[in-house]
């Protein structure tokens, strides 16, 4: 069984992301890891924690009512998401890796992160870049 | 019957993106189309384009041997090879977009060029980044 890896934040993008990795998960026959990555330090509080959590949750009943074998990774530490995204694809060996590219507000103009550059330029597998609405 | 759009360049970034648009247009029950853009001009002369043709016929084989239900689109033209690959796509109602990411000779290093960047970011369906090995 093939593995789908997507990078998640409780964002627009992120939900896209999450949308279209269990859409390929589905496709493909595939089992889905969800990484969520967050900077740790002081700025990461108990009520920070919490909110995280309970977005996972969410993450986790939608992918769970899609049938999609899967599991959830959350990464508090000092790495760049990148890193980490593209770390776990290798270590999984993964076939795909699905991203969302942000917008930058407020007119809505995407634009291509530090982060998007380098999981495209870096992972070892094909990586799908997607868009919210 | 949905469409996948690759981006073809007889380079092996462009037989990434072929082969793997092949692979996604099976799994997917989609049709394909192929879209090879040049630069026209007095740079691109009977011989140039002599052999351009070759390999679309190469390419056309290929696809032909994978079953995938397909169109090759050359233009030759002063657009940029992101805005023919986007409006086509768009044209067609593309589901997906697959480009190749090419590799900066000779240390082999990977590059966003200006067209994988631009097509990441204005196509209207999600884009899939494939390497060369």
């Amino acid at each position: 069984m093939g593995t789908v890896v997507v990078g998640y934040v409780p964002k627009p993008e992120g939900e896209a992301a999450l949308t279209a990795a269990i859409a390929e998960a589905k496709l493909r026959s595939s089992s889905l890891v969800v990484v969520n990555s967050h900077r740790g330090g002081e700025s990461f509080d108990a009520e920070k924690s919490a909110k995280a959590e309970a977005e996972l949750d969410a993450v986790r009943k939608q992918v769970e009512a899609s049938g999609v074998e899967f599991e959830v990774r959350q990464l508090v530490r000092g790495f760049e998401p990148a890193e980490d995204l593209i770390g776990i694809a290798e270590s999984v060996g993964a076939e795909l890796i699905v991203i969302g590219l942000r917008r930058r507000t407020p007119v809505g103009k995407l634009i291509l992160g530090s982060n998007a550059q380098r999981i495209l330029l870096d992972a070892h597998c094909p990586v799908l870049a997607v868009k919210s609405d």
